[in-house]
């Protein structure tokens, strides 16, 4: 039995993709090769590295004067870029969580920085709000959603200056105006593909002014001048992100699948609100569109509810051990169905409760 | 057809590997989920990890003392990880190559970088003896094989301070004592599994003595500490990594491979040496039991040699821009079927040419 998978990432994909790597795994293009064996400088691999850029600029509406990068490290890595590649003396962070908590250690290696909002006192449970950044700050970072928490940014500030952000775990699940933003990066591993690559997209003009010296691999400018070949490229990872990319046009693009991610939150929040069994953690209007974090009311029903879900096929819904409860993460692959299921569940467990 | 692949890497992977992956990637361990869409969190993750490590130890008789990491970034980030963790005043390097060359780039960046020899008097072709290395360096620094000119350390020096080796092209390919090293890296893509993973080996107790700070991502602590899970880990290449080990294992492990990698080159050089239209690049006492590289005599003859390859289904002997000619990479899982297929071609041409 094929199961929910609400896993916080590595997560759900979609079965097209699966199946497609699957069989490139076997023989790639009919070259009597795998997709793992060819070199990554063949024209069948140059061609999956193009295509995925091209998916990206296209699926965000991309214009002139970015440049689309597939890197490895992970977010955690772009911790370090970001502040190696823009930051000369200031920058102004934004807490609202472990994320972002873990990218501020790192810029202040590199210099002063600047929290402009936190929400710590809640366990990251809102979004600050009304916050003022400083005119002579190198750049703004914030963390578009809190994966861990359930909070997303539903309004991006007016930054006086560059504006960075980590849209690790909800990249490509919404419209966003690329405009706004200088620097944008995102772990693959939620809404774009397997866990290996990242993917940065920055605006060219930013970069080469810090004066710093910067190691080679650190640098943007090493892999924009190289197209994300630099050196070897995590072929797998890149290329099952092209295909879940390509499966992400089919479906209509980001427009459409947004519908699908507002219907699918919805559902499961309306639920949470009515159900008197559940409650959510997050600030209501601070709720996530991709990660649902919500807990029981009665602690005896925990057992009996964590049953139901196993018997059910529902995978990955146990909280973040910082936030405790549950998690639901409803990316763009998990299909309203399984949504649908885990509300059936919690009426089912209201029912049996009674 | 199935062809014979001869790629500098990405390369050639053992078949079962292949098709367990394939199997993986629809279903893993029964779960109804992929291998790509659990959490790296998982019992059956950790598992595939915790073997990935045991495999390490156990293929490379690996003694107490030392830790075995699974990164992101290839060898290129390694290049900076080392002197980032271990260079405090000075450090030596062995000059033989495009690796090493970007390795020393990378270490002037922390400090004194003494190069101790340097073979780019002849493009590479030979590795340097005899050379003196100081007793007041942090540690030496050399690459074991050079994918890119076909040559191999055969004997490695006496090192009054700590030696660190770059064996992204000949790990798991013959026997080492793990001892005579502090550090070693090799990037997967090549005896050890696909691209998007780099291994580590690295003494514990040469760590956390730079007074350095160091970035977290790139401190080797901070990866021995969470055991390879700091962040989301490229769990695809791990697992395919592990299977490769596995299937080394099963083969007899290293003292069996390598006396199969030792029959492929010597059939493959004796050829070059036999038949009066190929020569040998590298140095004869250096050559490679990797990277066999090698040229035409005559230069009419190299549209029919590459035609007759190609009908034969040999991929991937084109030699680097940077050397020219021909370059047949025979890792682990190339058979000796492969290299006796890529020796007839060589004869038929001479026969052809009579």
């Amino acid at each position: 039995m094929k199961k929910h998978n609400f896993s916080a990432g590595p997560c759900v994909l979609p079965k097209s993709v699966l199946d497609k790597c699957s069989k490139s795994i076997l023989e790639f293009n009919k070259l009597g090769l795998s997709l793992i064996e060819i070199s990554h400088r063949s024209k069948d691999f140059i061609e999956v590295m193009e295509k995925a850029r091209l998916l990206t600029k296209e699926l965000l509406k991309i214009p002139k004067g970015y440049s689309i990068l597939f890197l490895q490290g992970g977010a955690s890595l772009e911790f370090l870029m970001v502040p190696a590649n823009l930051l000369k003396h200031k920058a102004a962070y934004l807490k609202t969580g472990t994320w972002a908590n873990k990218a501020i250690n790192e810029a202040e290696l590199y210099g002063e920085v600047n929290i402009v909002g936190d929400s710590s006192d809640t366990n990251y449970s809102y979004i600050p709000k009304g916050y003022h950044i400083p005119k002579d700050i190198d750049y703004f970072h914030c963390t578009s959603n809190n994966t861990i928490f359930g909070t997303q940014i539903h309004e991006f500030p007016e930054v006086p200056s560059l504006m960075v952000c980590d849209m690790s775990s909800d990249i490509f699940s919404r419209e966003i105006n690329i405009d706004r933003f200088d620097l944008i990066y995102a772990g693959a591993q939620k809404n774009m593909g397997p866990a290996g690559t990242t993917l940065v997209i920055v605006k060219d003009e930013i970069l080469g002014k810090t004066n710093r010296k910067i190691p080679t691999m650190l640098d943007y400018q090493t892999h924009i001048k190289k197209e994300s070949m630099f050196n070897t490229p995590p072929v797998f990872a890149v290329y099952a992100s092209m295909l879940t990319l390509e499966w992400l046009k089919n479906k209509g693009g980001i427009k459409e699948i947004e519908k699908i991610n507002r219907l699918k939150s919805e559902t499961l929040y309306t639920e949470i609100d009515r159900n008197s069994l559940f409650n959510g953690i997050s600030n209501i209007e601070d709720r996530s569109i991709m990660n649902v974090t919500f807990d029981t009311t009665r602690k005896d029903i925990n057992i009996m509810f964590d049953q139901l879900c196993d018997k059910a096929g529902i995978y990955g819904i146990k909280g973040h051990r910082s936030v405790g409860g549950y998690r639901a993460s409803i990316y763009n692959a998990l299909s309203i169905d399984s949504v649908n299921h885990l509300v059936e569940i919690m009426q089912d467990l209201e029912i049996k409760m009674k």
